[in-house]
């Protein structure tokens, strides 16, 4: 069929899932909102700095399965490389899409404004590609071929792809296919299917201690049914990476707790390690969850599912699809009744009471199982780098929960925007977000966005005077840890003169379970200021800050005193 | 004599004239702060985020010579990587160090938090190659020699290094010269010097129509000295290109005007075009600084001052320093009194008194005429991207004025963040921005560090409801171009809660009289927040608009109705 350019790439973004195209206008993508204006099913979202975008195209794509980012070519692009990155890190499908200069100008080498005016126009896209699936620069003669490509390269290997779309090809006429987009995985290799399944089947009837151990990947490959059925139906024990947080019931008899090698219970660590039937998901271990690189796996009793490929012991499986072997997994193992054999009980005990009295200022250690208690059924929560994520990853949070953090790229301020894109792809969803101060600062005018589009979260907002992650690796008293003391509460009515938020401070335990009533009973979102000593911290944090030093300084180095 | 990697590295900054690294902790950067904090004669100066502090390092460099950026790996690295670019573009030494991850992990490709968790180290330098004279990581074995071959090169080609330290190699003990860094360029070769000093000589006497024509190099490589005494000692008339805004006096009886090939006034063009000796810096034609690449400058005529070459027609010079040749020039011609033979007279009119009514709203054919009248000598005027450098552009400045624009790079939110770095390398001069409302969100924050630095900028904010700009080139009326309507006035004591800065407010030129009155006679600083309507603009947008969408989306494309 005849289409434009700009048409058939929005179209192929709405067959994929996407209704959300998240940006900052520039003179090189106006042609392309102006296309999507025209469109339906599919709009612009402006944020108000491309950093922030990408973030929100992050938590867009985390709920939705697909996120999308426009921005403008150099001033743009490299804004949001780091958002893009980040995407690549935590393994989330990231389409963006850089309005570039005019084909005519940038293949005569123009000297043009948004470059270095050198006539080098090939520094944009080879400095994204080495975070990028693809970063590729289309005309009217590829772009059927190429954006086909880069959608493909971005769902199946769940990675953010760039396409760059010269301002003057948008709009030319193309032939292009009636068929919509497969957002499907293409199936496994039959014959490498049954061979993974019959091996895989055959180590797990032997086995005696089974287990299953989660991370990210799970969710990002479309496991997680799969997980929950495999370990219903052959009763197997589960436990998860920090960075695989919630994506299994925590609070389901089979929920071990969370593995991260010495930084694990004793129970837990043993489960795992000594496991002679593990399935994994592709872990990566980082100094965060693998206690400082204290991980070790049964080799030999290890069953990896990946999104392509399945790896039993020291057999590898090409071309085998992870939820189709799951799925057949399932319907071959027979259903196994028998008691609760989970150890660890003690995790599993009721969540405890506050202990202190309302007068008592907050802490760390009572805030964050109030914190978990807080949290429902059905709740995305949003946890920033630091104390918040720090606090959160020890308690358990309700089934269905979902948690978002940067586990992995650890970028500060990333989840304001994300909460701002979460919200666009899961509107119905209650939203709680818990951020520390000085992550707040770097992304603090997205709050903005989130009232302009009438979004209602309820955001939990730490202040304590600076990083106090960073206090806590080096620096406790020091100046270089210090941030501005901003008033936090006016900035909804600041952003929005109108605005319905309301913001609400406590320092006490008391003055919280005040706010946290008043909130539960209304719907026009919230924004809690908690005042923390800068010095008080989650437990996780106290042993985290002086490990990392350790790591990151050597003999030499600096330490706190 | 003996020091430690990271002493000799910021020794050697601050003997090229840092005092202030500005940047945002990382546990990879900390033990770096820790070596700051212990030295006399420099400091850190926290911004809320990376992108922010490279804008400030920029705003920095352009007044002290050189700025300083320190970051954290791959997520400070990368969010700074927008402003790093920007340097480039504009020419503009800024010294970034990321804080990296320690040797060992790296070397034995660890997976580690702020990467891609893949073992890849050489990612983020691979991504801000393109836009540094050099990206490097540097080991005690190193460190000596390449810190010195990156700041050298940082001075001498006036464009950002990267140069990445391991976390535990800053406090190893290494050997380091005795002597002081030399910040001078390499003196000309001499026999190249004569050489072109006699040709240029021979041209300049044999000229009848000679002229100058400045581009923003002449302030990078320090040629501003040298041309303004030619210019008297010649009786030479000088123009300059938009991108080289008040770098020679604009009250003169030499200053032409401004040139921009077809977008300058008639008189301009031909005496730049028709000289038959015309002395150029390195200029670098752009969209808006040639009249959409109408310059035609007379090739035979020219002479081209560079930093270490000079051009003369078609004969190269290589070796030879621009300013140098200059000061050589000017000792070697005879001193010119004649009457002045500037033609141009109506354009050095006394400036013009406002002729509307007190009540008529605000205007910006009425607004930057006023604007410019309430520039002192010596100000530092920051005018971004957008209605404000358009508008101030077309306006003459007194001598002594510092025009601060993001010409070629054109990021928008550049400014508010360059004010700030601005301010930490020249806190003797008053200083004015001049920024729109979209612009503005952008950076927002980093209000908050001016404050905390007790700065006391006046703030012009132009509140228009969205990208002016944009809608001048495309989408007039589309939502697109909309952006959040702030209370911005708020901000100063939402960013600190006893702020002295005064905001002011005014939809009239009446109003606009009393606020310029009351802010005269405050040294507190000023946000002062002008209401304008979204549709209106300077005169120069209004034609520069429509031509850039007609050279951005070609006949197919889409154009304002």
């Amino acid at each position: 069929m005849q289409t434009t350019v700009g048409e058939f790439l929005f179209t192929r973004l709405r067959q994929a899932g996407v209704s959300d195209v998240i940006g900052v206008p520039g003179d090189f993508n106006l042609n392309l909102l102006e296309q999507i204006e025209d469109m339906e099913g599919i709009r612009f979202v402006g944020a108000c700095n491309e950093l922030n975008a990408a973030y929100a195209a992050d938590g867009y794509a985390r709920r939705r399965g697909i996120g999308a980012l426009l921005t403008t070519y150099g001033v743009g692009e490299l804004s949001a490389l780091c958002g893009i990155a980040g995407a690549n890190s935590e393994h989330l499908p990231v389409f963006s899409i850089g309005g570039a200069p005019p084909l005519f100008a940038t293949q005569n080498r123009f000297r043009l404004h948004h470059s270095l005016a050198d006539g080098d126009f090939d520094n944009m896209l080879l400095s994204m590609a080495p975070f990028t699936a693809t970063a590729v620069h289309i005309d009217s003669t590829n772009a059927v071929e190429e954006i086909d490509r880069a959608l493909h390269l971005c769902l199946r290997k769940q990675r953010p792809v760039h396409v760059q779309v010269p301002s003057d090809v948008s709009h030319l006429r193309i032939e292009a296919p009636d068929t919509p987009f497969d957002i499907r995985m293409p199936p496994s290799d039959a014959e490498r299917l049954e061979a993974a399944l019959a091996h895989v089947q055959d180590k797990l009837a032997s086995a005696t201690r089974p287990a299953i151990l989660t991370d990210m990947d799970a969710d990002r490959y479309g496991l997680i049914d799969g997980l929950r059925a495999l370990a219903h139906r052959g009763h197997i024990p589960y436990a998860q990476l920090p960075t695989a947080k919630a994506l299994l019931d925590e609070n389901d008899p089979l929920f071990l707790g969370t593995y991260a090698g010495a930084a694990s219970s004793a129970d837990v660590r043993e489960r795992i390690e000594s496991a002679d039937f593990l399935l994994i998901t592709s872990p990566r271990f980082i100094e965060s969850n693998s206690g400082n690189f204290t991980a070790q796996l049964p080799f030999e009793s290890v069953v990896d599912v990946r999104n392509h490929r399945v790896t039993v012991g020291p057999d590898y499986y090409e071309g085998v699809v992870g939820a189709e072997l799951l799925e057949r997994l399932v319907d071959a193992i027979p259903q196994r009744n028998v008691a609760n054999t989970v150890a660890d009980a003690a995790e599993r005990a009721p969540a405890e009471q506050d202990a202190g009295e309302p007068s008592d200022v907050l802490t760390h250690a009572r805030l964050w199982p109030r914190m978990a208690r807080f949290v429902r059924s059905g709740d995305v929560v949003i946890a920033e780098a630091g104390t918040s994520n720090i606090g959160l990853s020890a308690q358990r949070l309700p089934a269905d929960t979902a948690y978002v953090a940067s586990n992995i790229w650890g970028a500060i301020g990333y989840t304001l925007p994300a909460l701002f894109g979460s919200l666009l792809a899961a509107p119905e969803r209650r939203h709680l977000l818990f951020i520390g101060d000085g992550s707040f600062q770097l992304t603090a005018q997205e709050l903005s966005s989130i009232l302009r589009y009438d979004q209602r979260p309820i955001i939990v907002l730490i202040d304590n005077a600076g990083y106090t992650i960073e206090r806590y690796i080096l620096g406790m008293e020091r100046a270089y840890n210090d941030i501005a003391a901003w008033d936090y509460a006016r900035l909804p009515q600041v952003f929005q003169s109108d605005a319905k938020m309301v913001s609400y401070h406590a320092s006490t335990h008391g003055e919280l379970e005040d706010a946290l009533t008043r909130i539960e009973s209304s719907d026009q979102g919230a924004f809690l200021i908690l005042k923390l000593d800068p010095k008080d911290a989650p437990a996780g944090l106290k042993t985290f800050g002086p490990a990392i030093a350790d790591f990151d300084y050597g003999p030499t180095g600096p330490r706190n005193p």
